[in-house]
């Protein structure tokens, strides 16, 4: 097992579902087109923590960081879909982002500090699953996904570390990783990167 | 005359208005808030672009690429005002990019070829200020601004580039380039980057 990726393993409740990963292998054009648009989101989200937070120099730095290698990612993820000719395909977003989002609560500092928990959990999930489908994908996308492991491990412990400086981390990850796990192990009827047990 | 900016400034309707570059040497904490926003805004822009526009490849690229430049600057605007300590000062947009907007048309690819059309001003005027400001401004600034000035100028005929595969540019620019010397060129009450004349 990578070194990097164990932290990440411990930290999820549950595994990534088999049906998921055998769904995953079937509907390429579908991961792949949701993949890049969750590049997008990754990067409008760091962006947005930039608009809000204009005080926290650090803050600032590495959420402009880290939408540029997000970025950098949604081009490679086309890349491999022109190489592969896969057409980049109108997909709606997953309920995964939402149903996280219903716990940021409201007022400074707890919103910043639940959005970077939020932030930490996806970037660890997505992790989870490129390790998962690095194994079982063709080799130009598994190759990609190897890469991709992880720059995602590390935004992941950027994320839980920017987080701790500005609240509570533990006492609100507890509810953050229930919901994650709900949304992971329970039927999805929709098939997408964040998906859960293909219904 | 540095090569690079001659087309923009002849692009150009009006030059920028003598008053305006005495009001940013004296506003420097303004003006470099609001040029941090400003690439925040030009990133935020071309993400935007590659949410509508998934089947144009080459768009995608560009535009994604074009972000992270953009984020790259917003870094080294943030870096300057740290070097010279300067406050990141919570600065409300100006009129200029409002006053721009209202001239993209609905329905494609008309709003495609305009929004394009706008980048290219907006990266044009942005050129020419920092070639203005380069020459007044103290040296930490005018030297970020000085390599500023070759972005800029790239962006903008990128832009066209881009906006002539779409649709007629020549036929657009006028009504853009009327309404951008009319924002820079009339009495603004507010200062900002992209404000009018000092009132």
């Amino acid at each position: 097992m990578r070194p990097d990726i164990q932290p990440v393993l411990e930290f999820l409740h549950v595994p990534t579902p088999a049906g998921w990963s055998e769904m995953a292998c079937e509907q390429t054009a579908v991961l792949l087109s949701d993949h890049a648009n969750c590049e997008k989101k990754a990067a409008s989200s760091a962006l947005g923590i930039t608009y809000r937070y204009i005080g926290e120099r650090t803050l600032l730095h590495q959420m402009s960081r880290l939408a540029r290698e997000e970025l950098r990612h949604f081009e490679q993820v086309l890349d491999l879909m022109e190489q592969l000719d896969i057409p980049y395909e109108d997909v709606t977003a997953s309920r995964y982002a939402g149903g996280l989002h219903r716990l940021v609560r409201k007022g400074e500092p707890d919103r910043l500090v639940d959005v970077l928990i939020l932030g930490a959990v996806v970037e660890a999930r997505s992790c989870e699953r490129f390790y998962q489908l690095a194994q079982v994908l063709p080799a130009p996308i598994a190759s990609l996904y190897g890469q991709l492991i992880n720059s995602e491990a590390r935004h992941f412990a950027d994320y839980l570390k920017l987080a701790a400086q500005y609240g509570d981390v533990s006492g609100r990850l507890p509810a953050f990783l229930a919901a994650e796990a709900e949304l992971i192990a329970s039927p999805d009827d929709e098939f997408r990167f964040h998906s859960g047990v293909p219904a």
